[in-house]
């Protein structure tokens, strides 16, 4: 089975693709461009909607739905979102259909046509500053710290499984202020959450940083986020949060009494992570042989894996196996026995290598006897030999190795694949044979960014927060630069 | 507070509307039949599915995800289902919006015009089975045992807050079987899944019955339901299970290699609950002061509330307070301990009854030196004294308590709502005097059952599966019955 995929070094495009397919992570669906989660992809996508969402929760945020369709004049309320989002998307323009006339089927029913309409949200800034119009009148109500876990319809002409997708699933955090620095911070934070999800969960190593003017949201005022590295050296967005400043509030006219009774807009916020983060979990740390799952978001922990001839063996190991099973669920792990007939240990050691269940116990009669089985790890694939009676303290320990070692190589990795980089030349150089970050200095222009995308395909993925805070000279223009900025090409 | 809305005799259907409004559960958005889901309401859906979730897995099944998008030639692959949902629905007919030439805004781009068009789902029976041919070969490919919690669009005309609305969240079980009996045990399991949540969750007793032919599932070979009652007498269909033969295994051709190596279609089954239960939750136990919750579902189980004059005495209770709080709390409990300086006790009390906190403390001066504090039930209003040191072992037999009344409150009212009636007379008159459940004989003919409907407006609810079994003589035509059937006006 785990020959079954194209290995990195050959086509890391299709290695992706055979492995979402392989692993049973997802697939495309007959309807263009939109995906089938399946039920093992979706148990990790559940594990990391768990996961943010406790985190939105302990920062104070609520969750709430609004609707899926955006009418058409909502969308043009703010010059800058109308522009960013006016465009590829579903179209909603009639309400029934009705058995055609002459036999041939189901038609759309032209006396059904919407007098508006109807958008199907590729966000949902409009929709719910339209309703914060009406929830908002005091200082009292705010702040308005609200979260949405939501499908979201982008009409992409390019798709891929989990990091491009006309339909995706995503939460899209929205929040109102009463100062600007409130609104601010809250920004930050949730920004930093983001980053804290991804080291701490996906154990994926990120930058924080600020967009460019010409990558922000269109609607913002500042756009920041957190850039991945995947292992064929290209960067990839994680997670988004936007200051918005007023914008919104002056479109939908939101307004507070301030403590001082005078009417002031409200100041707002937007953050958002999406089923991407599937393909980031999957590009960042999995190999030739499948998937590799950080433990913190394994739906699956260990898997018991018997091996036997006879009944009786059989029996003696599956007792044991239910033994240990239970210790260990009972500490809050998620154990399978595997006990099918049906299948050979070797298959079943491929299929689970294949979806990447961090830690694998194998039993069999001479373990039994000797008291201590084999216990092997999916991400070094290292074996060793654990006694019986310590499994259940070893395991839990085992498992928070695993969850460090992968964020340890990920980290070893991306700061192997970021380069200091002073002259154009070089960067280009970087950027062809070696890929990765590159922090070069740049005049702070969008035509020097544009240039440099043009030329290179690559693109400034953020201003970073720390780090490489040196003046210096931009790397095409000479011209002065205040700090470093972060390219790469991106997904 | 408690005084703004309408009282239930006064006007049971704005009762319900001021209490949706009033307890911030939900309101109507400006897009046309949808609703925004307020945190307050949605914290109480968020507690539905994960009791309901659990259920499900707990039964074996695991959760997915399938496009929005249903492609119209979809639809019209089930005979009946095309009949029942090819109607009134949402359809995307566009992909681009673009700049009018004449500078008057967004248009919809006429060159982006889609080749075939696609329903926002009304069910996902359609594009679930056209994935389930791809999945399933053999018998080992079975069962299959999926949900998908998701959201659906239906062109409603009149729509209510949470009872019908355009688009509404839900969860719909998709499930494939090796043989007839299996997927008729899935779908009588669900149905029990759902008669147990509505009644040890929702504290809501519910029929459990067959539909007849004109109300079942289009597509469907049988439909049983859970039917609740409200505060009215009127039925509400509280969820559905529909056991689909081999109708959608037909239509997309789904086939399996079974045990004798012959090919056969699938077995399917189908089940759904959505945000209407909150509807049923809100109508069959609120009172004219707001909410009642069942504290299996309520987001905060017990709120304290300080009374005091000088800021020593409010140091002292909130002292006492705060570890009130944390004890409940580690037990599993929901606290929320309101100390808001800008709102008086009495307009607290008002809110949380509003809201249907189950369970309200009162802390003043007194109580401290006492040793006792009050103690306020939301679902009956009795208040009663309680030592500070039995609180944190009382409470949690105070909230049982309360459940097992707000169930056994409903469970009267319903059995003193339910009528067996003998005479078409009888029928009508109970119909036009009291409501409720009419228990009565029919012929089992659609002709008869539409007489009444359009005579009466009672609707055949279900034919019950327990109880009623004795013969009888169809009310309407003296024509010999099986059992007596369900009827009721409904929601």
């Amino acid at each position: 089975m785990g020959k079954e995929i194209t290995a990195r070094a050959q086509d890391y495009s299709q290695w992706y693709l055979d492995l979402v397919k392989k692993a049973d992570l997802a697939e495309n669906s007959d309807v263009r461009g939109c995906m089938v989660i399946k039920p093992y992809g979706f148990s990790i996508w559940e594990k990391m909607q768990q996961g943010l969402d406790k985190m939105f929760k302990d920062t104070g945020h609520v969750n709430a739905y609004f609707p899926l369709f955006v009418p058409k004049s909502f969308l043009a309320k703010e010059a800058s979102h109308v522009e960013g989002f006016a465009k590829e998307c579903a179209i909603v323009t009639h309400y029934r259909l009705k058995n055609a006339e002459d036999g041939s089927g189901i038609m759309v029913d032209p006396d059904a046509k919407l007098e508006e309409e109807l958008i199907v949200r590729p966000t949902s800034e409009t929709v719910i500053w339209n309703s914060y119009k009406k929830w908002i009148q005091s200082y009292r109500d705010l702040p308005l710290l609200i979260n949405q876990w939501a499908n979201v319809v982008r009409w992409e002409m390019r798709t891929r499984l989990f990091l491009r997708t006309t339909e995706f699933l995503w939460q899209e955090g929205h929040t109102a202020h009463e100062t600007a620095k409130e609104a601010k911070d809250e920004t930050l934070q949730m920004l930093n959450v983001y980053a804290d999800f991804a080291e701490n969960f996906m154990a994926l190593p990120v930058y924080k940083g600020k967009k460019t003017e010409s990558e922000k949201f269109p609607g913002a005022v500042d756009t920041y986020c957190i850039e991945g590295i995947m292992q064929d050296g290209k960067a990839l967005q994680c997670g988004t949060s936007h200051f918005l400043g007023q914008n919104f509030a002056k479109a939908f006219d939101v307004q507070f009494a301030g403590r001082d009774g005078k009417l002031d807009h409200v100041w707002g916020t937007s953050w958002g992570v999406s089923t991407r983060l599937m393909g980031a979990l999957i590009m960042a740390h999995s190999d030739d042989d499948g998937l590799i799952v950080p433990p913190r978001l394994a739906p699956i922990h260990v898997v018991i894996v018997p091996i036997f001839k006879t009944d009786e063996e059989y029996e003696q190991i599956t007792k044991v196996a239910n033994q240990v099973k239970k210790d260990l669920q009972e500490k809050g792990y998620s154990v399978k026995y595997d006990n099918r007939n049906t299948h050979k240990p070797g298959f079943k050691f491929a299929e689970y290598e294949m979806r990447g269940v961090p830690v694998r116990i194998t039993i069999g009669p001479r373990d039994l006897a000797s008291g201590a089985v084999e216990v092997a790890r999916r991400d070094t694939k290292e074996k060793a030999s654990m006694k019986l009676e310590e499994l259940v303290s070893q395991i839990p320990v085992l498992l928070e190795d695993i969850q460090k070692s992968i964020y340890q190589k990920a980290l070893a990795f991306r700061e192997q694949m970021t380069t200091h980089v002073d002259s154009y030349d070089d960067f280009k150089k970087v950027l062809d044979t070696k890929g990765g970050f590159v922090l070069a200095h740049w005049d702070g222009t969008t035509e020097t960014e544009t240039k440099i995308k043009d030329e290179t395909k690559a693109t400034i993925r953020c201003i970073p927060l720390e780090g490489s805070m040196e003046k210096g000279k931009c790397v095409v223009t000479g011209k002065p630069s205040e700090q470093r900025v972060l390219f790469a090409r991106a997904y």
